[in-house]
């Protein structure tokens, strides 16, 4: 276990935050460029009310919205160049994590005269690590990616059907105003979805890290037994205000470091899925909900230790012993059945999605991320024929 | 659950890491004043490790030793006299808690004229709130306090018989090395304490806080079940690496903010003891495991449930229903036997102390803090006569 961590971000959480956006985005700059992603946050008050805050702290904005759910390199590029034009000094991501994500991307990009894309490790011998970049301030409207207090982003070509990662210390953003009263209007499915993808994000990092990480683990199954619970009451009842605020702290904590430092894990579920969602433009964690039960399977064939330690303390599950493969099993049917029953798809014919370009996916995950010898970082590192077997088993 | 969380400290985690000294002090300056305790790091060759570190990277030093366990206000102004008199620019505090929190006043008091006690809030009408100090490179020796990635600092003035705290922004560590091969050498009762005062971090934070923090309380847990777990292999073997390093991470985590951020918790235990050991110079923890217990038994009465999630989570009891006060008592009884089996007192008169004195500290304990009702900040409040009940049940 050995690491080194540092997460410069200021979080600032709790139900009515956001009229504190002005007078922190007056630490950073003048005028903002404010990001938004597909309109949800016109139609609530959510745009006007930030809007308001950032006037009566004298700040002046631009706008650049319509980031797509899979945000593309098209709009990191479109939005920096909004910025230069209209000579902004700091940028407002108000949105899901597409939006926070396209905003690092694009303040990065603002200081950068090539190709955007350089920046999105997508398998090109010398990608480009920016080291400057406007200041951020993230405004999520939605609990799910995390993306609030990382320096990292995921973003799509859709010229190449490539959907890719990149991280540098320069985007970590300034400050993250969680206000989970602004999530209050999230629809049921994507409520679902956030759970899903908060969990997914917890159990890449728990099944594929190191072994000997303990507070770890018991930090990670703290994280999921709490998002489950408050998930399903958040869908239920949208207008749950607790279970909205611990689903949104779960989000963050699920990838802002504090859970898997020092586990050194690979994102096997996240890579495989990026390839598929880059070729069908599906919501991020449908596809992690039909991919993560499928690959739990194959993985824990392997190491089994931690899958009966899933599935008796998430499950309270009684295994026979460390290698009890059918509790490890009985774990994984147990989080599939709970993905079932907040609304997620767990096979991939749910989503009209067929098996002929299965070896395709395989091989372009693997194009784009690779251990050296041809396999998939994850524990254990996947070849082409295991990620075709895990999606196969999917279908 | 409204908070806001900044920490800026970097932690480098792990076996093997003090060597990095000296390139990671370099960041900050030129001549770094060490800062040392009662003279283990001598005896062992941590002091001499870390002074080649320091040469290797051409970083020249003075030297502030004799730093005492309960860290004195006059140790404080000789430390930033030495670092005025040779010119350092770094401050790198090699030892336990008392040395890393000396460093942290001393860091400020290099920029303050006046008396550094103004700082430490012992009552006075304005203390004084430093915004400046040296950069701060923590190395710990010890796995206890948890000062070495946060701002806090408890002195003690021997003077006038007064032990108490401060903290401010600038007194963060700029970097936390921390490399549990550097406790390997710490002897079975100062093991034992660390454990105590990890788990005291804790438990006043999980005990004193607002409803409503799920997520805070799982860490929390598992903060307390891992240093339960690890710290008695510690105990019994001090060679034992990973049960080192398993404490360290669980002694920086009850403090530097992940596990109780959000709670707004009172640190009662804490500051009743603090009065205790400034009259009487005894080990922190040896104070906390003594009164640490008999306060719960206090609190169980009128906050019932969260004890009883206590005994549930960290002892595995079953409960009849959250107000099961029997319960929540029978894991106050199982923590105070495992401080017991871990060889920690639970009695003053264990050490000698008798009640003469118990008015006079609960007196000076509300002077120092008090929530302006004349009770101490906990939950419950405490009255003089709670503190004086509190203290004769331990008796």
């Amino acid at each position: 276990m050995n690491f080194e961590y540092h997460n410069p971000t200021d979080v600032i959480f709790g139900a009515g935050s956001l009229p504190r956006l002005g007078e922190v985005v007056s630490r950073y700059g003048k005028k903002a460029l404010i990001v938004t992603g597909g309109g949800s946050v016109k139609k609530t008050s959510i745009f006007d009310r930030a809007v308001a805050s950032l006037k009566e702290s004298g700040i002046d904005y631009a706008e650049c919205d319509g980031v797509e759910p899979n945000p593309r390199i098209t709009s990191v590029a479109r939005g920096a160049k909004i910025a230069h034009d209209e000579n902004c000094d700091v940028i407002v991501a108000l949105g899901g994590g597409s939006t926070m994500d396209a905003s690092k991307v694009m303040a990065a990009a603002f200081y950068y005269d090539g190709d955007p894309w350089d920046m999105i490790f997508h398998g090109q011998p010398k990608p480009f690590f920016p080291t400057k970049a406007l200041p951020i301030v993230t405004v999520p409207t939605l609990a799910a990616t995390g993306s609030e207090m990382n320096p990292n982003g995921v973003i799509t070509n859709e010229a190449t059907k490539e959907k890719s990662f990149t991280g540098a210390a320069c985007m970590y953003p300034k400050v993250a105003i969680v206000d989970p009263e602004l999530t209050l209007t999230v629809p049921k499915n994507q409520t679902a979805f956030g759970v899903c993808d908060i969990i997914t994000h917890v159990t890449e990092a728990y099944f594929n890290g190191v072994d000997g990480t303990p507070i770890q683990d018991r930090f990670a199954e703290g994280v999921i037994l709490t998002v489950m619970e408050y998930g399903k009451r958040a869908i239920a009842d949208g207008s749950d205000l607790e279970a909205r605020a611990h689903m949104q702290w779960g989000s963050i904590l699920a990838l802002n470091g504090w859970v898997n430092c020092g586990t050194n894990g690979g994102y096997p579920v996240h890579m495989i899925e990026h390839t598929v969602s880059a070729f069908h433009d599906i919501t991020h964690a449908a596809g992690l909900a039909i991919i993560n039960p499928s690959w739990m399977r194959f993985a824990a064939k392997q190491h089994t230790s931690k899958f009966v330690q899933f599935a008796e303390r998430i499950f309270g599950l009684k295994s026979k012993g460390p290698n009890d493969l059918d509790c490890a099993l009985a774990g994984v049917d147990k989080f599939e059945a709970f993905l079932k029953e907040i609304g997620c798809p767990t096979h991939f014919s749910e989503l009209d999605i067929d098996d002929k370009l299965f070896a395709k996916y395989a091989q372009e995950t693997l194009r784009i991320i690779n251990d050296g010898n041809g396999n998939l970082p994850a524990r254990p590192p996947m070849s082409e024929a295991d990620i075709i077997s895990v999606l196969q088993a999917a279908l």
